[in-house]
């Protein structure tokens, strides 16, 4: 069992890894203060929580660094253990020695996600609040930011919480009449339960329907573009791809973990995908250029064709169009027609009042692109409850509807009391995976290793 | 220019860039606590110092992140301003939000160094502790991060003052004989200035003798790696570099910047010299396979000579390491000659018992190798006072040396006290750059300008 409470205090480097001005290492566990305070130079075991106190820390005799050491006391900790928090001088020399150090005086490497287990394990947050630290710390865009966000402060657990307890109420009834059973009576009104379970059904529904535009925003839409060689693919790729690397340089000291082929536009994160191809010499000339794309398109939620406004009619672009809207799924697809290279054409007058016309090579109305990017992406966002990001809760939630499914058909057909409780027990354990009252070492361990180390 | 004190609140990320558990954002200036205070849940107008407060940061109606903030109020500050340090979570994006909307709220970013820039300024440290701050952060390895501990603690910047000090006695009883000229009386007893001088003179030279020793340790030491091609020369520098890494990438979370060919035994950094070379393919198959590397010899200290066992004579070998030993400076340069490929040998007797017989491909006596490597190093850290390491320091050393000689000649020669006022006021004001009571934009800036953001 990879997560467990084995009661060892754990260490790791919780901000960045790498130079930095400074950087902080992150002790948890029963002996954090103990051992804190047999390497720093002052009381750790009478300071008070949440103080930060300047002093040194030593190996023996030998100095390692001059620190800002905070004890943060159990329970009021990340973690729900006595933490200790060291800010050292950021070189990775220190932070080895600092590491090795620790560990040489008790404590243990942590593993990936394993302060946030504990803080899951601690009943600090619910497993879903867990989940969201994880997102939170990889979100790229304003609406992923926010959706975890919200999910990590408890708006998504709370809700689920809610149709838990609704359920179980109505559960404990149907297993009290069970108690009864020959004295046939009905503790639960069927019609006001009915009442309810379709209530409860609505709610799931809609999260489960929240998922496709969750799950946009936290991976980003995907995008295909397509179009024959020499329309200039690639270099609108890289115009929308510069223009927000652009926005983001001028703030120093931060970078961006460039993620290849994503564009953030208006908090909204757009991911171009097969960009590979766009890339390389395509020496199949076809006619309308998207042989090599076909299943890019598939999984795109907008397509995007570019044409050389140069080398087409109204009459022949409009035949590719036609091709092109009846390949696509209009349920769930887009598609957006750009007419590039104006800059070479003296006259871009065209028939084509819906299609978009640029220069990617001059930048010309990018900003156009990019407005109706945001247009076409849809995205519909749950004002009145929580929106579903991730996709265990999403199958957990599809397993709890169909549970529920079962319950309504059993009501109808006035099935027996202790088989509508089998089909309620179901549902009740697939909402309580989402929050983690039901819960298994493998799903612990694939969720929190996915965490970053320190966290 | 650059560097001054504008009265501005700066702002920049201080732990090292790219996506951690958490980050830590600094704000120092006056401004600090209430710009944190707008933005902040919770009142820090009222918040005690260095102490941690859990709450969240909103901008406008949304929120921007859960975060632990800490009030560090003037003086008792890393800057001596007052200083809120903001532990946030270590997503890039909550990092450049976090930035953006303390610049919004009146923060200007801060520029390299700009923090330890106000440490100086608001006397928190002198000078030459600003810029061991920069060398703790660089250092990579123990030696380094020794020298730049004790130097940041002020163990140096004593030294110096206490130099000073000596010498601003004499030159204000000088003086003071200039202003009761006419009297022709002497205050200051020549014989026990001249017993004085040559203290002062014996402690710098000291000083200026240990920055061979102290930029080795800091700079690494430089190692030609030569020998005719097919050697074994970059299987041997591989080996070296391979075994380091093994050991440091046993520790989860910390990752080394990779520098090129460089390699720290037993604390000590050896810099190879001119390694590109080593990987090209030699075509140019020349007596004993030195001609190529003419440069990088001149500048080792130590000349490390590969040769393949299985190709050589002891007499033809012999013939080689002389011509060698010929070229090299015995005063500052070391020749460690290496048969290689013992693996190949089936009799490997040799009667060059001084020569070191290994296997780089099978990694057989590399330690013994390492062993040598830091024998021959001969680092010789003074052990009455400090080991001067800064390229700057050691010019103002040597300045203040030269007119300290010119103040004994004009002792020795009987020169009148004004002349000899001159020299003395030139030594303390090479003395005073040092620490930081003489300086100049350009000179602040040229030391701060190789800090990164956020120190």
């Amino acid at each position: 069992m990879i997560f467990q409470a084995d009661g060892a205090t754990i260490c790791a480097l919780s901000t960045a890894p790498g130079m930095g001005a400074i950087a902080v290492i992150r002790v948890s566990g029963p002996d954090a203060i103990g051992i804190g305070d047999a390497l720093f130079s002052r009381d750790l075991r009478r300071a008070d929580s949440h103080k930060a106190l300047f002093g040194v820390i030593r190996k023996g005799e030998q100095l390692i660094d001059e620190v800002l050491l905070t004890v943060f006391k159990g329970p009021n900790s990340f973690t729900g253990e006595d933490v200790i928090e060291i800010a050292c001088h950021g070189s990775v020399f220190i932070q080895n020695q600092l590491l090795q150090l620790l560990v040489e005086n008790g404590c243990r490497y942590a593993k990936q996600g394993e302060f946030t287990f504990r803080a899951f394990f601690n009943r600090k947050m619910d497993l879903s609040q867990a989940e969201a630290v994880a997102d939170l710390i990889a979100a790229e865009s304003a609406g992923a930011h926010e959706l975890a966000l919200n999910q990590m402060r408890g708006g998504f657990s709370n809700e689920i919480a809610h149709l838990r307890e609704q359920l179980i109420n109505f559960a404990s009834l149907i297993e009290l009449e069970l108690d009864f059973a020959e004295e046939d009576v009905e503790f639960a009104d069927r019609s006001q339960f009915t009442k309810l379970l379709f209530e409860i059904e609505v709610v799931l529904k809609r999260l489960i329907d929240s998922f496709q535009t969750g799950n946009a925003i936290k991976t980003g839409i995907p995008v295909a573009i397509v179009g024959k060689p020499n329309a200039g693919k690639s270099t609108l790729l890289n115009a929308l791809l510069n223009e927000e690397r652009a926005i983001v340089s001028d703030i120093p000291g931060t970078t961006r973990d460039t993620v290849e082929d994503r564009v953030n536009i208006e908090g909204v994160s757009f991911r171009f995908i097969d960009t590979a191809g766009l890339r390389e010499t395509e020496d199949v000339v076809e006619k309308i250029g998207v042989g090599r794309s076909k299943d890019a398109i598939k999984s795109a939620t907008i397509v995007l064709y570019v044409y050389d406004v140069n080398e087409h009619t109204d009459a022949s672009i409009a035949a590719v169009e036609a091709q092109l809207q009846h390949d696509l799924d209009p349920s769930r697809q887009s598609l957006l027609m750009v007419g590039n290279k104006i800059d070479e054409h003296a006259d871009h007058s065209s028939s084509h009042t819906a299609h978009l016309f640029i220069s990617a090579k001059h930048k010309t109305a990018i900003s156009d692109l990019q407005e109706t990017l945001i247009n076409l992406s849809n995205l519909r966002l749950n004002t009145e409850g929580s929106t579903v990001t991730n996709i265990r809760h999403y199958e957990a939630l599809t397993s709890a509807y169909t549970s529920l499914q079962e319950v309504l058909i059993g009501m109808e057909n006035a099935v027996s009391g202790d088989f509508l409780a089998i089909d309620i027990r179901k549902a009740l354990h697939h909402l309580g995976e989402i929050t983690g009252e039901i819960t298994s070492d493998d799903l612990l361990g694939n969720i929190f290793g996915k965490f970053c180390i320190g966290k």
